[in-house]
C-alpha cells in the first residue's frame, strides 16, 4: 500500500493528554494495513497535569511533545516539521489533550481556538484535498480546521454536540462502532471513548475510521 | 467466558515504565476475548524519569502506580490489593519499567531482586496453579517468581538470555510471532518488543500469549 500517514498526538493520558488506547489502536491498525506512520505533537506545555490514579491536578509541568513521545516510543517530531507533501492522510486520536493542549475547547467551548502550529498543519491537509480522521473529542476542532458546515460526530453527548453546532458544524449522532463521513471535505469521524464502554468497542469504530481514511487517500 | 485477569503495569512509557503498545494490545485482546481485566501496579517511585523525545534522564520523580493509571484510564489498584482468589490468570507486559521499577534487573542483572509487593502477588498465582503470561523483558523475573529450571524466552538477545540462564532459567529462542510455554509451571512468554520491528509484529505474539493464557485458566 505504501501510504504515509501523519498522526498528531496531544500528550499521554486521557485526562490531560492523548487517549492512550485510541492512539495505540490507531497506530496498530495503520501498521496492520501497511501504512507508514509518523507521529507529531506541538512543542508546548500541557495545560496542566492530572494524577490519573486520584483524579487530582498535580503541581507539575509537562511538555506535550515530550509526553506524546511515550506513545510513539521516541519516534516523534515537532508538528512544525509536518510537511503535508510527505503524507497521504492525517489522523488525530482523542483524549482531553485535544481540548486542553491542541486547543482551548475545554475552557472556551464554542469560542475555542486551535494551537497555531496544529491549526496550520491540519489545514494544510484540507487545502491539499487529503483525508483527515478525527476521533473522540477531536471533532471539536472540525469547524476551526474545515470551516462552517462541516459534517462530523462527537457521538451522542448533547452538550458537546450543541457546542459543535454553535460553532457551525452539522452534527450527526453516531454509534461507537460506526463512522461519519463528510465526503466533500474528506473528513472521517468516530466517537471512540466519547461513547465506548470498553476498549474493544473503541477499537471497532477506530478501525473503520483508519480503513476509510486509507481508502480516501491517493496512493503515494 | 467470564475469566478474570490481573495485569501488572510498571509505569507508562517504554524507557522508564510499561511498554505502552504491549500494555494496550494486551488489554484489547483480553477484552475482545471476553475477559474481565483489572490493572495493578506497585505504589513506589520510579527508578528515574526518561524524556522519551530526547532520551535524556529528567530531573523529576514519578510514581509507578500513578503513571500506570494513564494506561488504565484511572481504573487501577495498588498491587498490594491483588488477591489471587479473585483472578484466573496474570499477565505482565514489558518495557524497561519491569527491569527498573518492578525489579532491579536493569542495574543488577542476574543478581536482581523483585519488588516485594510484586513478587508476593505473582508468586501467589504460581502457588495457586494459575497461569501467568510474561512478555518482552518481563521473563527476566521468571526465576525469581518460579524458581530455577523455568522455561521461558526473551527472544534472541544473547546477553539478556545469558543472564536468564545464569539465574537458572532454561531459555528458548523464539520468533516475535510465537510463544514459549512452560507447561508444568503454566508460564507463557513471548518476546514482543525485545524482537518486534513494528507494532503489528509485537501484536502477533502478544495475541497468542493472551489466547494461550486464557486457555490455560480454569473457568471462573
Amino acid at each position: 500500500m505504501n501510504k504515509n500517514v501523519a498522526v498528531i498526538l496531544s500528550g499521554c493520558g486521557v485526562y490531560d493528554g492523548a487517549e492512550i488506547h485510541e492512539s495505540v489502536i490507531t497506530l496498530l491498525r495503520l501498521d496492520q494495513r501497511g501504512a507508514k506512520v509518523q507521529c507529531f505533537a506541538p512543542n508546548v506545555a500541557q495545560l496542566h497535569v492530572v494524577d490519573h490514579y486520584s483524579g487530582d491536578e498535580m503541581d507539575e509541568t509537562r511538555n506535550v511533545l515530550v509526553e506524546s513521545a511515550r506513545i510513539a516510543r521516541g519516534k516523534i517530531k515537532d508538528v512544525r516539521e509536518l510537511h503535508v507533501a510527505d503524507f497521504d492522510a492525517l489522523i488525530m486520536p482523542g483524549g482531553f489533550g485535544v481540548a486542553k493542549n491542541l486547543s482551548d475547547f475545554a475552557i472556551s467551548g464554542a469560542n475555542c481556538t486551535v494551537q497555531p502550529d496544529v491549526l496550520s498543519a491540519t489545514q494544510a491537509f484540507v487545502k491539499a484535498g487529503k483525508p483527515v480522521g478525527l476521533m473522540c473529542i477531536a471533532p471539536a476542532l472540525a469547524t476551526n480546521i474545515f470551516g462552517s458546515g462541516v459534517i462530523c460526530t462527537i457521538g451522542n453527548d448533547h452538550d458537546t454536540a450543541a457546542a459543535l453546532v454553535q460553532m457551525g458544524a452539522q452534527h450527526h449522532e453516531c454509534e461507537v462502532s460506526e463512522i461519519v463521513e463528510d465526503a466533500e471535505r474528506k473528513l472521517v469521524t468516530t466517537p471512540a471513548y466519547m461513547v465506548a464502554q470498553s476498549i474493544s468497542e473503541a477499537a471497532s469504530g477506530i478501525n473503520k475510521l483508519v480503513d476509510r481514511v486509507l481508502e480516501l487517500s491517493h496512493p503515494a
